[in-house]
């Protein structure tokens, strides 16, 4: 029976590993919270997980067992989480709650890996009936539980209401080093520092910018496992001795939740072998889509990230185990080298010193492509603010998104990470030895797909002429597609008769 | 007033120059052809010209001022090729046939650069109205006037009706040569050799193929567009000093289209400066999305084509122009070397031997994403046939495609051209220059994307472990989302407690 005096003040659906770390999240920064899920089994262990951090304390989360008992318990308006895989268990949720009555100026907000587009199109569709807002959630289970970095947009009102809840839960940064607070205590949440949760923009546009945040997380670890690689097949290092390199790189400009848990994973004991746990996992990487979509989106929109599409073509490389084992015994490699212990120590460096500089470019490249998208759709991106949510609590979170937050804080109309100075310093500084590092690779048949695609990148974006002239010579040559001149106004474009060029050229606007 | 003597065998919507000279091509062939455009002007210009070849022997081409009076000129079941651009454009025309009163047993073939779902689509759409058949054209203007490469698909009836005109208009190869046969004389076309117009498969195969081919076309064009660009930025060597290596190397291995009409770009002067003609070309490149599509593709179905994507992307740098201008002025390089002229000749040779063992790449990562394709969709697609029906006519003909020819017709299950006998060959006696044009590049700061992301994959593949086992832990740890042992069954998943890893390992399924 419902009883005013336990209405809640926020509802969730999906108490699965994400909704239920984010429901006792909630409750520990002193939500009362509704739940429900089809699963029972599901919502029990959320229940029963609540009893048991709150001991005689009594329980902090009421248990559902219909969406219409979900919206019963709710103080109105209502405000409903959903935490259910992204696709179409959004729309048959949205559906059950409309047939349980939830009303027009009802709040829906998706927590899922949402497609981007798919958010936008549901606003539109669920207008009038609901208010349907999105947040997008990174962190994996750790974070969900003591504090995610949560990407929310649409309607500025439904952002309103939920801006404390969100804001309490959230990763938490301190704003004297920049750094994450950390505290994974069930009871004793962060209450201090900057929260790791700010409005983003229109509907769609935190989940684009989420979207983003996992292509750059896709390049960030395929950048590690490359050094990594290198180290291990070219160095022949041993796991523990690579994870021990790692745990000195965590310690400067590296600094990274990546690198640390690369670092442990590395140091890690097989408890079944023996072995280093790295050495018996298969070498065939999965994926979810998110890393594919925000390529797919810099190839749409022309703005380059080349860097994060390598990242995820290399998985896709890995999955075709089968093929590439028949392959090592037909394709012959280089000779191998040997290396002194001199050269070894300076290969290391040189890998430190290209991973630098080749996640500085994939940042340029994430953040050029939501400045892009933002131009596109219309979105008032506020890349600071991007990145000061990005400190914590997410995947990506490192010391350097500091120095991002405070190359946006100093100009936020750049066109590009790397014309901030702070960020073209550091790359004149490490270069020589991140194209060491890909010369090495290249000579030693490492493939370096992303440390490389980065230096590329880096090379042509500050290159005045590029080789696209003659690029532009074959298309017109071939196609009469046009041309402009260096030497006339911009936008004009012209076509030459290439059997006949001694004739005027053709001028076609 | 149509008079039954006169009824024309194939009928044209669109006299644009594609249209104008598959009109021209059919009509030297032997073929009465009746064309109509909304573009009267365009008309015209299909009779003049076709009147001026023809002299006093009379026109080949019936000009028609409407739909119907099409339908009228043409021998039933009709057969009518569009011509107009790719999306809306074609159903436009589709519906005003079905106005003026096409039947259920007449053809229709689009020949734009569709997207090969839409043509899916239309084939659908307009069953029982008519047949929707298609038939990718490439070979540029030239190609199309006197012999283009078809890559026709769809209802195999259709293809019957149109294959003796299509492979009477078609390039055709000398089959001792594997060369095309070119002569490109009005009112003479090749009738002897191998045509290159194939049925590929069911509806969209076709498109899907082409745009494969423009895909694969892309990075071809990158791939020469770097190596001009080391010999210009790092040697110093002029237009015409390179275009005559172009020369050169276009009577090796590398003979082809694309190396053919670069060199004569480089020859070409421009005719109001006296400048060599590419040095005042904007080197800023446009694109019209087939490149685009097939790295979409490749991203969405898993089919690693990285080095197409790099193409891409590099076009997409290029319209940077203004940013890139001014990070040239922010941005530092490496410290410039100058070179012996012995070492010159040796970077050469080195970018030479580069060039073509990256353009092996780019052909194996086009072949693979057509075979992973054609299982996903249940297409049987003949691939000794298509490199066959590329060795002339389209942009990329190449000697080269007679030696895919033939590792196809080796083994027409071959998973990956890298593993046919003679190109990994032909890979493991010239790697170590692709290995050092990279790295050179690298170290002399000229962006190498499609050179080195080639040189990358190549690596990848033929690696039996990659890093993909930390990427892997990664997941893992950030994620639960699992990875499989190298030591138990294929497809069983497992997960660790990562806190507490001496725990024993959870399986998943």
């Amino acid at each position: 029976m419902t009883d005013s005096t336990t209405l809640c003040e926020i509802g969730f659906v999906g108490a699965g590993v994400m909704g239920k770390n984010l429901i006792l999240n909630l409750a520990d920064n002193g939500y009362r919270v509704a739940a429900f899920d089809l699963d029972n089994q599901k919502l029990e262990a959320v229940l029963a997980q609540d009893a048991a951090e709150q001991g005689d304390k009594g329980p902090r989360v009421v248990g559902c067992s219909s969406y219409t008992e979900l919206l019963s318990r709710l103080s109105a308006p209502h405000l409903i989480v959903l935490s259910v895989p992204a696709g179409k268990a959004v729309d048959d949720v949205c559906h059950k709650l409309i047939d349980a009555g939830i009303q027009a100026d009802d709040i829906v907000v998706d927590t899922g890996n949402s497609l981007w587009t798919d958010t936008v199109a549901r606003e539109k569709s669920y207008e009038g009936k609901f208010i349907f807002f999105s947040t997008a959630v990174s962190g994996g289970e750790v974070g969900a539980r003591f504090g995610p970095s949560l990407m929310p947009s649409g309607d500025p009102y439904a952002w309103t209401r939920i801006k404390p809840m969100w804001q309490a839960i959230a990763a938490k940064v301190d704003p004297a080093t920049g750094k994450p607070i950390e505290r994974f205590e069930p009871g004793n949440p962060v209450t201090e520092g900057e929260p790791c949760a700010a409005y983003i923009g229109p509907s769609g546009s935190g989940h684009y910018v989420k979207m983003v945040h996992n292509g750059i997380e896709y390049a960030d670890m395929q950048l590690i496992c490359e050094a990594y690689q290198v180290m291990r097949d070219v160095l022949g290092m041993s796991a523990a001795a690579i994870g021990e390199i790692f745990v000195q790189w965590n310690d400067g400009p590296l600094h990274s939740y990546l690198m640390d848990i690369s670092a442990q994973v590395l140091a890690t004991k097989d408890s079944e072998t023996g072995l280093p746990l790295v050495d018996v996992i298969l070498d065939k990487a999965g994926q979810k889509g998110t890393g594919l979509w925000t390529a797919v989106s810099s190839l749409q929109l022309g703005s380059p990230a080349p860097t994060i599409a390598e990242a995820v073509y290399a998985r896709a490389i890995s999955g075709l185990k089968a093929e590439r084992v028949k392959a090592a015994t037909v394709l012959a490699g280089p000779a191998q080298n040997l290396f002194s212990e001199e050269q070894q120590a300076d290969m290391i460096q040189a890998l430190h010193d290209a991973l630098y500089c080749a996640k500085i470019c994939v940042y340029a490249q994430g953040f050029h492509l939501m400045k892009t998208a933002a131009a596109e759709h219309g979105w008032q991106l506020n890349f600071a603010e991007i990145a000061k949510i990005w400190r914590a609590g997410c995947i990506i979170r490192a010391v350097f998104l500091q120095s991002i937050t405070e190359a946006y804080e100093r100009n936020d109309e750049l066109e590009n990470l790397l014309l901030d100075p702070f960020f073209s310093k550091q790359i004149s500084v490490y270069q020589q030895n991140w194209r060491k590092a890909v010369a090495n690779a290249s000579l030693a048949g490492i493939p370096v797909a992303a440390l490389s695609s980065a230096l590329s990148y880096y090379d042509a974006y500050r290159t005045a002429v590029l080789p696209a002239n003659l690029l532009q010579g074959q298309r017109d040559f071939f196609g009469a597609h046009t041309f402009e001149r260096t030497d006339k106004t911009k936008g004009k474009t012209y076509h030459v008769d290439w059997s006949r060029p001694e004739r005027p050229m053709v001028k076609v606007k």
